[in-house]
């Protein structure tokens, strides 16, 4: 596998000191050690605006009706995306691994990160008509989601209170990584932050630390290509599925 | 079942002659037609912000750190939440049915309605300790979310390009709605609203309609009692698994 020159950590915590933000610096400190040159946008402390919009464009493909995917795509293709959005895409652009480092926040992103997903992921950038999935326009670079939670493994697992972790992380990793190309490196989850104490997190850290040094050995999990999809969006017959999120009704 | 009273609207849409309007349009009128008191909260016209963070309350329990939950019951205690949480959390306290009305992002919410969820569904409001799941404050209030997608039905199908839709909408139904008590309505997905036509989306629309004329006769989803977990959060022993979320590993 290609060795990872450079990474985009996106950070979403309001507090400086959580440990959301601590776990960043683990993730900083262990790429550079690997010689990883690492950006990261901490969304927070840029006063990122998460409301995709008109304000998203500077020039309109229509005044009538704002289609986002539309003005996006029109935008991108005249200049005319907000500076905000243009910052974050080449930063996406330049890097090969992205790291989305946040709390899960009722089974998601918060909404700062969501936001960013909204409007950086735009329309013509980081996907387009027949570019999707395997065929998508990030199909050379890797993600993963770094993630802390403050309820425990236990409510993860399969028969968990949550529900399975890989069912909570599909509308994610599926929707949001594999769908533009990502090659979707697994979750790196914290559980249960709050009541494991202070060696619980510095093992969790260290966890963290040793994944990310042999970062380009992590096997990305598997998601169907585009080709093995008929043209009713549906598994074609002869394809057996292999993934969590799709099997036959 | 108890007649439905007050309904409140959360609609998330940038575009006020969108599809997703026009959605909002017809559940405000078949409710009211029903004799049912109908709010809306339309975020983007409110700029309604979504950042959760220090800005939400006016008096801290800690000035070290910033943990939002811990934050959110200290000010819901000391009335010290933002007044334009306080506005929103006042509409959840007098519905009996909320309806999230919203176009289909990245699988999930935009990022507006994603935030009124960060900041509105506040520790000791929406949920406490114990207080989750059937024991949630809102186990008498009914939800629903209402969604436009721009990909065709198919792709939801379980077999399909984006996999079940009832696995995308999991974190969303079980994780934010559920979790709170909700009684959950099966949601309303109006499918590849822009591939259907005027004469598709008025079948859409009319099934809308239809189906929240009977609002008060749908049976909501089930989901597990709190009392099914154990102490290591899983389900106990005796207890089948009768979600989709959950399952023995």
């Amino acid at each position: 596998m290609a060795k990872t020159e450079r990474a985009l950590i996106v950070l979403a915590h309001p507090d400086p000191r959580s440990y959301t933000a601590a776990l960043k610096d683990v993730a900083v400190k262990a790429l550079r050690e690997r010689g990883v040159e690492v950006m990261v946008s901490d969304l927070y402390a840029m006063g990122f605006d998460p409301v995709a919009g008109p304000g998203d464009v500077t020039e309109r493909l229509s005044t009538e009706n704002f289609n986002l995917a539309l003005e996006q795509g029109h935008a991108l293709e005249k200049g005319a995306l907000a500076a905000d959005i243009v910052a974050e895409q080449d930063k996406v652009r330049a890097a090969d691994l992205v790291i989305f480092q946040f709390p899960m926040w009722w089974f998601g992103f918060p909404a700062i990160l969501k936001g960013w997903i909204d409007r950086v992921l735009s329309y013509k950038f980081a996907y387009g008509v027949g570019q999707w999935w395997d065929k998508g326009p990030f199909a050379d670079k890797k993600a993963m989601l770094a993630i802390t939670t403050g309820t425990p493994a236990g409510a993860y697992a399969p028969d968990g209170r949550n529900g399975d972790i890989e069912r909570i992380l599909w509308s994610t990793e599926a929707g949001v990584l594999a769908i533009c190309g990502f090659q979707v490196l697994p979750a790196f989850v914290a559980y249960g932050a709050p009541w494991i104490g202070d060696a619980g997190r510095a093992k969790q850290k260290e966890a963290y630390r040793a994944l990310l040094s042999r970062v380009d050995e992590i096997e990305p999990k598997s998601f169907h290509a585009l080709a093995e999809f008929g043209d009713d969006l549906r598994l074609k017959p002869e394809v057996e599925p292999r993934t969590a999120g799709q099997h036959r009704g």
